[in-house]
């Protein structure tokens, strides 16, 4: 499938989802990274540019050069880019909290900005876009009800390379394609030397075992074994941030999961 | 079904999910409500006391009362109850956003609770309990990615009537069993006032949709028409807080949403 067609069905598919909620803007984080950008054209093809309201949300440490990205890219795309600096929200949180490591204060920036997220989405009568991909979303590289969480994602079915690919083909900013991949908790980080892993090697078993349905003695004849088995074994054990929470199971009169096809069918 | 047959049922149920987690604690909410009261029985019950971290989250505006039954539960059953001020988050948030209504703030103190109690569960190696019942899932009473955001869910499976019932059966602190439910935005809200119908009515309704199968016109037959169809129109218009976001489709390769067995099932 060509790129090009793939941006298009994007664009179409977020419209369906969009006009379905009521809903009349619809708000992003831009980090200056290559999936809120990819959002972004989607967002500004479908919609227009007066309906995307993009948010820079810088805490103190952050890369200035992601800020340079995140302002081409609203140069290039046309829509409003509004700078909200997250330091005074994320170190409240700090503040009040015991033994903080890196790890978790990461997960409070990313859940931050979620908060601010629905709430612009709220002044704006909107939704919020997400921007994980499908590379992130299966590895759990991201903050359960962080930044993960949104209304309606737009790039959360393609591999990360495939984020790349469409976004050549839709001619985006030349810094934000080349740049490293990178979540910008401290200077220098990279995702790939945070996973371990390239995301090319990634997206390459990912893709074996989900679209080629290799098993595992397959893609040890193709990959590394212990990096297959590191890689399998993190999708696994994050599988619970893919969904809401598990709910107890109470036992009364047979009773399952709430099922919305009851409600929708209430006529017939 | 005996109300206390269904306690040991959400106990045995919480038990085998939580040590799937390799968790070692569980954090939890406690409001003073009811909701969060039996979540703590059930969950002193099924791991000891001594695992169970309880936080008391006010505002500023919080009242007095509810600490009071907080207090008293923790005394009840024995576990550790700390008490978190979110006001110093929750005011960052409301200084950076503009012309804020009393419901955003609302949204905002949901979340902020959410994000110190997964802080509190990273710091004690533990995960998130939470206290949403069955009545506040289907009607969307609560907020997205705020109250509604947990790792395992207690109450989930019950209505409302069937919390106090259960909550009876297990000897709940009086005070709480007697007080008006709350979301204790401000001062004097009761969660029936808000919904415009008491719970009593809401239950019934969803009972008999969910368990007995009724359609609309049968409804009609028991119920006031324009309270049926209000209630139907709620549960439908919010069904997206019970799910994560939707993810565009792209078209590429007949892709689907990720399925989890394709990992469970590689050595097969």
């Amino acid at each position: 499938m060509d790129y090009s067609e793939i941006f298009n069905n994007l664009v179409l598919s977020f419209k369906n989802a969009f006009y379905k909620t009521g809903a009349e803007n619809v708000v992003i984080g831009v980090s200056g990274g290559i999936d809120s950008a990819l959002a972004c054209a989607v967002l500004c093809t479908a919609l227009g540019k007066d309906k995307v309201k993009g948010y820079f949300m810088p805490y103190k440490t952050s890369s200035e050069h992601s800020y340079n990205d995140a302002l081409k890219l609203s140069e290039k795309y046309g829509f409003k880019l509004e700078v909200v600096d997250i330091s005074s929200v994320a170190d409240a949180f700090i503040n009040i909290s015991n033994n903080i490591t890196s790890l978790r204060k990461g997960n409070i920036m990313a859940r931050c900005r979620m908060v601010i997220l629905f709430d612009k989405a709220a002044e704006h009568s909107g939704i919020v876009a997400g921007t994980s991909n499908r590379t992130e979303l299966l590895l759990g590289y991201g903050t359960w009800y962080g930044d993960t969480a949104s209304s309606i994602n737009i790039v959360g079915e393609l591999y990360k390379r495939e984020v790349y690919g469409v976004s050549a083909k839709a001619g985006m900013v030349e810094s934000i394609m080349k740049k490293a991949p990178t979540a910008d908790l401290w200077p220098g980080q990279t995702d790939e030397s945070e996973l371990g892993f390239t995301y090319e090697l990634i997206d390459n078993i990912l893709y074996d075992i989900e679209q080629q349905h290799l098993g595992r003695n397959e893609l040890y004849e193709k990959y590394d074994k212990e990096s297959v088995d590191k890689i399998i074994k993190r999708i696994i054990s994050n599988s619970f941030k893919r969904h809401t929470a598990f709910i107890c199971k109470s036992g009364i009169d047979k009773r399952s999961n709430i099922n919305e096809n009851i409600f929708l069918n209430l006529d017939k």
